[in-house]
């Protein structure tokens, strides 16, 4: 069984200060609460097979701030994280994961709102209907079933604001 | 707006040592635990207007807990939260509630599993499909919508296993 954890980028510069959106960075306030946030993950003893990032920038400094923290010794760039990315595309990343790997471990996800919110919905319910309020630098964790889809047959264990991770 | 939070009772007595299962008492460790999962929620700056508890024994004992950690001034008896209870009572009991009170603020059900976890996912999704790991002295927490039913038209803003709350 595979721990999946979808956590949120930090808060980000304001899109009226970049006209191209890929490229707005976490602001210093992001930063340090997603330090602390990070540190908590830690203080938990949790620790990432794998982190996969959106390739976008805010993403990217979240999921370096979590490797600086220590919770994975790896970070990749994974497209589909970007905002309106496909699920579809996860899954079949799964797939070849877990036939190498096997379904064990966590592995974390660092992305967007509100398709983090989504994929754990389909995930656990089958359905996306945007019911679960996802903050920035927040957590979602899932364990994802030991055999066939994972859609609809995952189970959600923990959803966590920032302000309880501080 | 109102805040609803669901908390699990914390680790009681086995089942086989107490004839009658309403009389099960919290253990040693389960008061323990339960504690610090009640420290950890006040240190978030967390008071509910009124807490309403089961009236089995290992949850009247967890709802004085958070009421003796400061979380509460009130805890009532709540029949509708024992096992099996209907959600429908406790949903006359709201709309009586925020006929007097207002629709804001916070309010905390003690209870047992699986009924929190089905309450949870009806307010929030409409059926109860059984996804929510919810652990003993584990905490749900709901947004109740403005106006209307809030079956299906609530959101989830939190569910924390009592290990992300030490």
């Amino acid at each position: 069984m595979t721990q999946l954890y979808l956590i949120r980028h930090g808060i980000a510069a304001d899109r009226a200060e970049y006209s191209n959106d890929e490229e707005r960075p976490l602001t210093e306030i992001g930063k340090k609460k997603t330090k602390k946030v990070a540190s908590r993950l830690k203080a938990f003893d949790l620790k990432f097979d794998l982190l996969l990032s959106s390739p976008l920038v805010r993403a990217r400094q979240t999921a370096d701030i979590l490797k600086d923290t220590g919770l994975c010794d790896d970070v990749e760039i994974f497209d589909p994280l970007v905002p309106e990315g496909a699920i579809q595309e996860w899954m079949a990343w799964w797939d070849t994961w877990k036939a190498e790997k096997g379904n064990r471990g966590a592995i974390a996800l660092v992305g967007h709102q509100p398709d983090l919110g989504n994929w754990a919905e389909i995930l656990v319910w089958g359905d996306a209907e945007e019911r679960l309020i996802v903050k920035k630098a927040g957590v979602i964790g899932i364990e994802l079933p030991e055999s066939g889809s994972p859609v609809g047959r995952s189970l959600l264990f923990w959803l966590a604001p920032p302000r309880f991770l501080l």
